[in-house]
């Protein structure tokens, strides 16, 4: 559906995986659906902000899915489309109460020869969302970057695990960091998240999130401290895609006011917990894409009464 | 120290147990301190309120350990003295990060002959506190009870493990149940933690509240849910009594006011969050008892801030 953005609101450039993901929860097995952190952050920036793509697919990501971008008004000026190969696919698992996830195949395919280059037209977009690929492509894209932009990172423990270097110099790059508790005590060896957070501040992004699934976030900034439960949800079906959702639309928040002070940072926070309590609420991008800025603009209000305390 | 309660504060009836503590932590072993339930529970609530003990000691608890409970102006007509054993005493080890709690050993000592008989001018105390003892002591303590009061209870998974009887009749005995999110899932076999909750309120109890530690709190109402973050405590000792501080605070705030609406509650569980916060940056009750209303108050609106939108 076509979403009419306010009028001083500004582009959102989402860099990252399109995929073909095959998801197994504890009462569930998918077939083959849409994934990836591109395809999720695109969807859920787009109800705040235009939002452009960059990532690349293969010959078997036929119109069908093509479409399912196109009717979010996502510019896919920068999705390319490597007719060598197939899109790249993961494969994984969840255990009871999705408490772990296991990997069970990853196919990296045409995504293995990606080289994210930007369109001519993305070189200013002033809100960039790198999703969680390898930190390498992350500074390739900053690099061609022709002006100062709001740039947050999600990451994960693999880059963490294999490409640490890269990582860590992408931080002073960055204006925040995005990542979970886990990841947050794994790359810090500090097993408090107040002091990982403070940590990871420390290595040089201009703020950092550290994200706690049910439990909410914490959001270390240098103006202060700011923390938010996460929004009730009681039919959690699949978690994948949660904190690209969560990034997406914090990104896509901000653009929409084109402003990213401390404040308006916690407002992003609470835009990016509801939009994803929607994501996990379904599998692949189902409930994502039937959502509407209504209805996330009516969890954020309730989310709010939530923690109120009048 | 003395502290000054507001003119029409009501006294809080605390109930639990009065012990000795051995606590090892990844970092420290403790000698013999002390402990209990309702010891953490009234030292917190007597910086609320006018605060009621009921509970034993053995022949080995000296004035020393009586004085730091009268320091707190808190009324020991109902502590009592036997003088045929010991006081109850618990060893305890906590895992890496605090993550798992193991006990090595218990000694019940003159608690196992303990009734809780309640001193004449306990009968009408309009705010109760059941620590964390047997279910069926509980019951005896309410069958007491000559005037409708606000009763609130703290369980543990013992108590689920061998009274699972007793402990689902006290429920529809109470204005708030306290548990944690460990004990939640136990009871309701149910594991997500907001469907937990909803199963709890079924099971008699005016409103629930499911304690998670660092991650903060869930309260369950008729009127409504309420969820609060954790104080940011990056000096954490020993979480010991952390949750009996919790209840106490609770219940001294609410009897501070004499009131217990839904807007009540909410408050009461952002004043627990904060002392718990105290208490475990300490072992025993030692921050507990050096605290004031005033640092108290202090943190309490600090954890406002970091929740605030503004």
């Amino acid at each position: 559906m076509l979403e009419s953005y306010p009028e001083n609101s500004k582009p959102v450039l989402v860099v990252g995986s399109v995929a073909f993901d095959n998801i197994k929860t504890p009462t569930a097995e998918t077939g083959t659906i849409l994934g990836g952190s591109a395809t999720y952050g695109s969807i859920a920036s787009s109800y705040f902000s235009a939002t452009q793509l960059v990532g690349v697919v293969g010959n078997d990501f036929g119109e069908e899915y093509i479409d399912r971008f196109r009717s979010h008004s996502i510019d896919l000026t920068g999705l390319q489309i490597d007719n060598s190969g197939k899109t790249f696919f993961w494969a994984g698992v969840y255990g009871e109460n999705f408490e772990t996830r296991e990997t069970l195949e990853t196919q990296l395919n045409v995504f293995e020869n990606f080289d994210p280059v930007l369109p001519s037209s993305y070189l200013e977009t002033p809100y960039v969302m790198l999703g969680n690929i390898h930190p390498q492509l992350l500074h390739r894209v900053l690099d061609q970057m022709t002006s100062r932009s709001f740039i947050a990172a999600d990451t994960m423990n693999l880059w963490i695990d294999i490409s640490r270097d890269a990582l860590l110099s992408l931080l002073p790059r960055l204006d925040l960091f995005v990542l979970n508790d886990d990841e947050a005590v794994m790359l810090t060896e500090e097993q408090n998240l107040i002091l990982a957070g403070e940590k990871l501040l420390m290595m040089g992004p201009q703020s950092v999130l550290i994200k706690k699934g049910s439990h909410g976030a914490l959001l270390f900034h240098p103006d202060g401290y700011f923390t938010f439960p996460a929004y009730p949800v009681t039919n959690l079906q699949d978690p994948t895609g949660a904190g690209d959702s969560f990034l997406g639309a914090f990104m896509g928040y901000l653009a929409s006011i084109d402003k990213s002070d401390f404040a308006d940072l916690k407002k992003a926070v609470v835009y990016g917990t509801v939009t994803a309590s929607i994501t996990v609420e379904a599998f692949s991008c189902d409930s994502l894409e039937k959502t509407s800025r209504q209805t996330i603009e009516t969890r954020f209000q309730e989310l709010l009464t939530y923690v109120s305390l009048t």
